[in-house]
C-alpha cells in the first residue's frame, strides 16, 4: 500500500506486508541513484536500479515501524522525494516515510478521543536578538476549564531537528490526547521549542558550541519559561515543571535541569549521547553526591533508549547503573528493537508522561 | 545580506540592495543547473553558472518584494535548496525566499503587538474517510475574554498549496495581529483548511475535477463549519461568516459562497482565475440577476488581483465592471506591481479584513 502520509495520491513510497518499503524516483539523466535515510530504514546507502523511462527504484529490507527520514542521492546530490512532505532533520528539510506499527493507535488521532491543540507561540528573544517560535500543546479541556492551571513539560528535539519535530515526526499531541483521555497521564501543557540559540553578541573567549549551549540555557530560563507562564495558564512551581529531550535534547536536559533544580523537579533524557567517563561523584557539579538531598529535590529521573541503538543504550544503561550503585534512583526504559529514531521517542513519551506530576 | 529565514547561518540565498537575489548550489557532477521559481522572482528559467568546486550560482534581476517559491533544476531533476525551509506549493514541497519590502511591518511580528495564536485543528471527515488538519487563528484576546464569541473568515489557499500556506507563506496571523491591535479590523477567527477533498466513494458518472469541487463543498458545509463551531467560540449566523480564497481558492469561494448565501454574507475572491464568458445574468445560477435581493444578502463582494498578473487582473476587472453594469456593487482592489504571488495576497488580506463584519 502507498505509505500513509504520501502527498496526494502518490503511489510510492509503498509499504509491503513485511514492512519493507519500495521507493521510486524519476531521474532520466542520472548515472547513479542511492537511497539514504534513518537507521531503522536503511542501515547504509541502498543503490537504486534504473528501469524504464529513467525511473529508479529500490526495495528496502524490512524496516523498523514508525517514522523514518530518507532522501535520494543523485550523482552525489541530495534530492527530496516529490511524493513526500518535508520534515526538518539533519539540519535541513528531508523526506519522511511512516511505516505502520501493529501498536500504533497511541499516536494516531481517534474519533471520540478529545483533542488538545498545538499552537504556535512566537516570542522575541533579547538574548539572541531574534524572534523564536515554539509550539505549545494545550490539553483537551484547556478551553473549557478556564480557571484550571496546568503543569508544563518542556520537551526538546534532537540535533539537526527543530521545534516542529515532536509535532510532525513525534506526534506528541496525539500521544498526550490518548494518555489524558484514558486518565493515564495528568493533563499537562507541552512546550516544544527550538534547541538552538546564539548570543546576539557572543561573549569573548568562548567557542561556538559551548556558547550555543549556554545561550539556549539562558533563553530557556530567562525568556521562554517566563513567556510561557505569562501566556498560558501554567502552574509555576518547580514541582509542576518537567524537562525532557531526545538525543542532543537529552544532553541539554541533563545539563540544564540538573543545574537548576530550583526550576525543575522532573527530568528525562531520551537516547542522550553517552557521556565519556561518567563519574557519579563529579558529574553535573556533584548533584548526585548526596542521594537523600537529590531525592528530596528530584521527583523523577527518567532514562531511556531503544535496544537497537547500541551506543546510546550502553550509555543510558551505564548511567542508570552507576547511579543505582550510588543510591540514586532512576527509571530505565528500553524500547524493543528500535534504533536512534522517532519510534523510540514516541514510546518513550508514552512511558514518561504518565509518571509526571504525580 | 542572507535572506531572512535561511536555515541556520546559510549565506545563500543573498538579497542585494536592488532586490536581486543570488543563489548557490553545490552540484559537482551536474551538467546543467537552472533556477526556477515564482513569477515575481524568475519569469523564465535562469541558467546557473558553474564555478569552483562544483558550486553553481546565479543572480536574478530585481525581484518583486515578498515571498517567492524557487527550486533548482539539475539535469532535469527538481532539487530543493538545503539552505531553505520547505513550503508546499506546486503540489510538492519547494524552497522559498523572502525578499524584503519597504512596506513589510504589517506581516512581521512586532514587540508590543498582542499576538493571536495559530492552532492545528484535526477533524475526521466521514465524507472523505480521512482525518483532515485545518489551521485556526484565534485573535489575541481569545484566551482572556472567555465569554466572547467571534466571527469567522474561512480563507483558502491556491492550487498546489495546502493548509499551511496562509500561515507560512502568507503570514496571515501577523497581518491580523496588526489589524486587530490598531482596531482596523474586528477581532475574528481565521480558518485555514486544505482545499482538496475526494469522496470516500466517488459518485458514478462524474469526473475527478468536478467531484473534487463538490466533495470540498460538502466537507466545508457539512463537516468543517460544524466542527469549528463546536470547537471554538464562534458566532454562527451568516452575517458573522465570511469566505475568501486565492486563485483556485477564489474560484471555490465564488462557487460555494454564492450558492450558499444562507451561510455566508461576506465573500472575497483574490486573484481568481478568469471565468470564460462571464455573463451576469446566468453566472452562479443567476445570483446577480436581482441586484436589490443580492445586496440585501451579501454584505461584501470583494475582488482583487496584482497589477502584474495580467490575465487574473483582466478577469477580475472584467467581472467587477460587468457587475457594476448590472447594478451590483463590488470592491475592486489592486496590488501595485505584484504578480500571481503571496505579496499580492498579503496585501489583499490587509485590505479585506478591515471591511469584514462591520
Amino acid at each position: 500500500m502507498p505509505a500513509p502520509g504520501n502527498v496526494g495520491t502518490a503511489a510510492y513510497p509503498r509499504i509491503h506486508s513485511d514492512r519493507s518499503v519500495s521507493f521510486q524516483l524519476k531521474a532520466p539523466s542520472a548515472q547513479r541513484v542511492v537511497l539514504r535515510g534513518g537507521a531503522g530504514l536503511v542501515k547504509d546507502a541502498l543503490a537504486m536500479e534504473r528501469g524504464e523511462n529513467g525511473v529508479w527504484s529500490v526495495r528496502t529490507p524490512p524496516a523498523a515501524p514508525g517514522f523514518h527520514y530518507y532522501w535520494f542521492e543523485v550523482d552525489g546530490l541530495n534530492v527530496q522525494d516529490p511524493a513526500s512532505y518535508s520534515y526538518f532533520g539533519y539540519g535541513r528539510e528531508t523526506s519522511g516515510v511512516e511505516v505502520p506499527d501493529v501498536d500504533s493507535a497511541y499516536y494516531q488521532p481517534q474519533p471520540g478521543v478529545p483533542r488538545g491543540s498545538v499552537r504556535e507561540h512566537w516570542y522575541f528573544s533579547e538574548i539572541t536578538g531574534k524572534w523564536r517560535r515554539a509550539h505549545v500543546y494545550c490539553p483537551p479541556d484547556y478551553e473549557r476549564k478556564t480557571r484550571t492551571k496546568y503543569p508544563v513539560l518542556y520537551l526538546l528535539h534532537g540535533a539537526g531537528e527543530n521545534e516542529r519535530g515532536w509535532v510532525e515526526q513525534g506526534r506528541a499531541q496525539f500521544i498526550l490526547d490518548h494518555l489524558i483521555a484514558s486518565r493515564t497521564a495528568r493533563p499537562m501543557i507541552l512546550v516544544l521549542d527550538s534547541g538552538y540559540a546564539a548570543y546576539r553578541q557572543a561573549p569573548a573567549g568562548t567557542n561556538a558550541w559551548s556558547t550555543a549551549i549556554a545561550a539556549f540555557e539562558d533563553v530557556l530560563l530567562r525568556e521562554l519559561i517566563p513567556s510561557i507562564d505569562a501566556s498560558f495558564r501554567t502552574r509555576t512551581g518547580r514541582e509542576d515543571r518537567a524537562m525532557a529531550g531526545l538525543s542532543m535534547g537529552g544532553m541539554q536536559t541533563l545539563g540544564i535541569a540538573l543545574k537548576h533544580l530550583d526550576r525543575f523537579a522532573w527530568i528525562a533524557a531520551l537516547s542522550a549521547p553517552p557521556r565519556q567517563g561518567f563519574d557519579v561523584a563529579t558529574a553535573y557539579d556533584g548533584v548526585f553526591r548526596d542521594a537523600d538531598r537529590f531525592h528530596r529535590q528530584v521527583r523523577l529521573l527518567w532514562l531511556g533508549a531503544g535496544t537497537a541503538e547500541d551506543r546510546f543504550l550502553a550509555g543510558t544503561k551505564g548511567m542508570h547503573e552507576a547511579l543505582a550503585g550510588a543510591g540514586i534512583q532512576s527509571v530505565l526504559f528500553t524500547s524493543p528493537d528500535t534504533d536512534h529514531e522517532w519510534q523510540t521517542w514516541r514510546r518513550s513519551l508514552r512511558d514518561l508522561a504518565p509518571r509526571l506530576f504525580r
